[in-house]
């Protein structure tokens, strides 16, 4: 938790203040004494007695208690003041510029680690070090500029980089976009995104933000993440995150940039799915979805676009209906009204285009229209730009004020930030956030609409054999298991497996045929790849061929027995698990064979996996037609496939120690689904 | 072709011109004052005897002969001033800004063919009505601002929409890309997009500008366009086109916006391909790529980025290695070599993070390193910004010279438009362009260089039958056509069919089937939909199967008779065109069953195909690796998937009257690939 004098000091002091707003404890002192800080402020510099009209004590050891330090020295000097502040001074918030810590060397960690451990002793909270600080309602405790514009029901972000927060800051000031608080976080050496997060949940009341932003570059601690973020959400809270280094390659910069191991991107896709974070890619759509936020909330798909531009209303149609919203076709007598009411050669088809020469007053009929007699319209986005003819002013304030009468969600969108500049910055000051580019606007709603909401818990049923699974487990050694072990772990699990029986003899072969029925399926046990080394037989319909693929398969490396199943037919399927580091399991299903190994239909969960969760997974599935049915063939039991998967997930919650498990394949029908093949690897600490 | 007068006009009169610039007769006078006009400019209104400090007419029949008139008067008055100018003022130059013409009526559009025929009987130009008119290197003739930074060898821009020229200016300004021309063609009455480009083709010379932009919102003449583009391209110009109205609902939002049909998406899609036109989705997506048009042209796909601050430098990195280009590790003997000259806790490994106190000289050093020790580096990226602290202006000094000297591309990302405004500022007026957004740019850098230049003309060798084509479709009537025409036009067209006989009698069936060999397939002969009425027999195997399926299939409505066909197996194909308007045929290949049906993978290309566009359009399939043989699986034969794809290329050209085709399935494996069943549909006019 954020200490709370560190959110709301009395006073600050700035160790290494300076004359020279060129330097970072020159800056920060500006800042404070510029923007709002309404207590009392403290320098300290030994070279001078008086910086920037506050009055300057040489040592830390001088000075009075103080709520919040703020210390922009060098690395070296930096534990021998906190030492003081801590023991001494009762200071209970620290930020650290300087750089100089684990992010350079080892000896760094350790000064870093040393410094936690001061401000731990006394319930102290640290933001930093190598961060640029904090910007709060409270004080302006950052060594950079611009200082955005302030309001509590702004957003509130959070940046794993203080120079990304630098720019997504300059980028946001001129959409009208205002923060409530910005963290920068640094190394993150006591308190990282997830901390500030959890300090949001843990206050959140009536008068907090409802809007947070994330630019995270590696995420710590997972499951705390995921516990505050939904939290959050489901507090009515809406949350929006770019997580850098989702590439192969953006991971390795990200690793050689915060010397931090960067987690798979299957992963943070799932945590961020299950915590109903929409993720974003770059800083502008950071900043458009941020700016959406701060508008009621869509409730439907179907958008009305007004504009008088034809080009701009074009292109924004084509991003809604790509992403799976409707700018539906108006025609009614509602509309033919509406039409009477406009300038001939207007069209109020949707979207609905009053030309060139098209009035406020219009707009204002056009916005009424929509809000109270096309039933069918969600939300409105106007378009209103200039060619630099006339104002637009009092257009922009028709917009303004019906925005703040309408319920349905109306959007601006105002291109023309050189032609109609001025009145773009009037309409941002009567607290509007404006859209300067149709596509980008449009791809976001779209994403924050297809975004689900985290779920309400599921109890999950857990009637599965918990005391045979953990005894499996504990008897085993780390690796892949044994066949045997493989089928009772998933009996236990009550997985349906197909019926099968290991035989190390002919005459096992035959009995065991017989009992299954031909055809039957032979697989070697031993080699882990059994189809690399062609240690599987499909299909066998007779004695001759069965004792005939018993001796090839047993002439195989490593062979030590060979499985028989019953030839199954049915579509094909896969469920797998994956230990994934600090995020926990990601189970996986799918498609099997080429589904899988050329089209890489998969969908992924992290667990624990709810029915529902499961259930979208299956949906979500590129090829879910053909689980469906399709052409005439059957599909598959898709209740039962759900079940299963959720069944994957109860067996890792009771045995976390599998890190690799891989139902491949499975066969399915209307039916039945049940595994034919199965690999599990565990590993214990 | 634009008639040299109305490019470089000795004289302009404005019919309209007014004191007042919030009209738009007034508006294009100041534009015409203040930007760079060389020649006479005389104003026209009954009015006024001076307009803007220019001599004013009242009548349009007192004036001097004039190479250009900008009309900017009632729809209703058009003609008759256009009379009095082409008859007796010898003007071949026309600007007509007026709208009431085709947009709106059927009068209106009489009156807009009444006007282009009175122009182009005396050889003149008219560009529009319903623009915006024209800016070029010797006048401002459009009534809106911004008028953008010219440079004859700026970006020669053509709009379907003025009013989004005007957004795209406004938003390209800040960036500091400059433009050559910039034409709004309105209503297209006679100078469309396409003519336009045509002009600049058959004008190409050194001293052109090399960069064209289009928005088009209806492509009119798609060979035109196709024609021109891809000329222009192999004369070394890069073109980037928003074709906007590419969803179904984004047509009709561009048909009720332009009163003219849109056309499919595939198309126009399969016709920038051809062209070599990069195509973009938004005004900034249109705006990143001619800007970097404007750079020296990205020869391989490995990316150095140089940047002072990590987060940017991720997110590109994210954005450059998904869309295809690489940020490939350094670490040699140069690296290490280029660290030392770095402050402490600089990493060289790519990106190359020189921290945030990097200095200028050490920018340098780095530019000086990627271009001459780096050898796989194609090009870099820098990322500079400010944190506010102080003037930047160094840094970009060394920047902007680097860049005239390096012979890789160097692309300037400069995110801090508020704190390093000023310095931007400096940068542009050295003839820069700077690159706002990280991904953005990262994403259209990967999309220019993906996207392939034009193909020389192969030599399409047609080894067909072409009399026996025409004989065919000569004798056939509108519809589908009967399988046994269908079979002897795909046999003329040399492409492989799968044997077949048609059997009315049980005894032809037998004897059929003996000459094939057991097992064969049966199909209805009669209905067009065979599966959906169950008229499909696959895998017969004996005589008495045949008999049974003989009278089952005879039994369905409209049945005639059976064909027979030997049962192929291998893997499923699908090749398929369509006469798709105005843009000619498409032709269409992939995988059949659930790859058409399920996941859609196909690929378009618009006809004639050349062998290396088959090959091109086989190898882009998503399921391109089921082809090439995998899970031990048979691939099919590529070369002659090609092929064929291309016998269906020339027969759709020798029997362009087929308006649909559908090889559905062939059956394909590494030796050999057959057709199995074909549907053709011709419509004769």
């Amino acid at each position: 938790m954020l200490h709370s004098k560190f959110i709301n000091p009395k006073n600050i002091a700035v160790i290494g203040a300076s004359n020279n707003i060129q330097t970072p404890g020159g800056s920060v002192l500006n800042n404070l004494i510029s923007h709002n800080f309404k207590g009392e402020l403290i320098a300290v510099n030994p070279k001078e007695t008086e910086v920037q009209g506050i009055k300057c004590y040489q040592h830390v050891t001088e000075i009075q208690n103080v709520d919040v330090a703020i210390i922009a020295i060098s690395a070296k000097f930096t534990l021998e003041t906190i030492k003081i502040l801590a023991q001494q001074k009762n200071t209970k918030g620290f930020i650290i510029f300087s750089a100089g810590f684990s992010e350079t060397s080892k000896e760094g960690k350790q000064l870093e680690q040393q410094i936690v451990e001061e401000i731990n002793n006394v319930g102290g909270t640290l933001l930093g070090p190598n961060n640029i600080g904090l910007i709060n309602q409270n004080y302006a405790g950052v060594f950079t500029t611009p200082i955005p514009k302030l309001d509590s029901k702004g957003v509130d972000f959070i940046s794993g980089s203080g120079a990304t927060a630098v720019f997504i800051m300059e980028a946001a000031m001129s959409t009208g976009l205002t923060f409530s608080s910005v963290y920068s976080v640094g190394n993150s050496a006591q308190i990282g995104v997830e901390e500030v997060l959890q300090h949001f949940d843990k206050t959140f009341n009536s008068k907090s933000s409802k809007v947070k932003l994330l630019y995270i570059e590696s995420v710590n601690n997972p499951q705390k993440l995921l516990k505050h973020a939904k939290s959050l959400i489901q507090k009515g809270c809406k949350i929006a995150a770019i997580k850098a280094g989702s590439s192969d390659e953006g991971s390795r910069a990200a690793s050689s940039h915060t010397g931090a191991l960067a987690n798979s991107d299957v992963a943070v896709d799932a945590l961020f799915k299950k915590a109903g974070i929409v993720r974003c890619y770059s800083k502008n759509e950071l900043i458009t979805v941020a700016s959406i936020f701060m508008h009621p909330e869509l409730k439907g798909k179907n958008i009305a676009i007004i504009t008088h531009a034809g080009g701009p209303a074009v292109m924004l149609t084509d991003a809604l209906s790509k992403n799976g919203l409707n700018v539906p076709e108006i025609n009614n007598k509602q509309s033919e009204d509406l039409l009477t009411k406009l300038f001939p050669g207007s069209s109020v088809s949707n979207p609905i285009d009053f030309l060139a020469t098209g009035t406020a007053e219009q707009l204002g009929i056009i916005i009424d229209y929509c809000e109270n007699k096309f039933d069918k319209i969600d939300a409105m986005v106007v378009i209103f730009g200039s060619p630099g003819l006339f104002n637009v002013s009092e257009v922009y304030k028709v917009l303004n004020n019906k925005m703040q009468l309408c319920k349905k969600p109306i959007y601006p969108v105002l291109p023309s930030f050189i032609n109609a500049k001025n009145e773009i910055e009037e309409f941002i000051k009567y607290g509007n956030i404006n859209f300067p580019d149709e596509v980008l606007f449009g791809e976001a709603l779209a994403k924050i609409y297809t975004t689900s909401k985290p779920l309400i818990e599921e109890k999950i049923n857990f009637n599965i054999d918990k005391s045979s699974i953990r005894k499996i487990i504990e008897t085993s050694e780390n690796g892949y298991l044994h066949p045997e072990k493989v089928k009772n772990l998933l009996l236990a699990a009550t997985i349906p497996m197909v019926n099968e029986n290991v035989c190390s003899t002919k005459n096992e072969c035959i009995q065991t045929a017989i009992k299954f029925n031909f055809p039957v399926v032979m697989k070697v046990v031993g080699p882990v790849h059994k189809s690399d080394v062609g240690g599987i037989a499909l299909n066998i319909s007779s004695e001759e061929k069965l004792l005939q693929s018993f001796e090839t398969l047993m002439n195989i490396e490593n062979a030590e027995a060979v499985l028989i199943q019953p030839m199954k037919k049915g579509t094909e399927l896969f469920i797998g698990a994956k230990k994934e580091d600090k995020f926990g399991h990601l189970v996986l299903a799918g498609l099997g064979g080429i589904f899988i190994e050329v089209l890489k239909d998969t969908q992924a969960c992290l667990a624990p996996v709810s029915k529902y969760e499961a259930s979208e997974m299956i949906q979500n599935l590129k090829s879910y037609k053909i689980i469906q049915g399709v052409r005439g063939q059957e599909g598959v039991n898709e209740e039962i496939f759900a079940e299963i998967i959720t069944k994957i997930s109860n067996l890792i919650e009771v045995a976390p120690e599998i890190v690799e498990l891989d139902l491949n394949p499975l066969f399915g029908n209307s039916k039945e689904i049940f595994a034919v093949d199965a690999r599990i690897r565990i590993e214990k600490n």
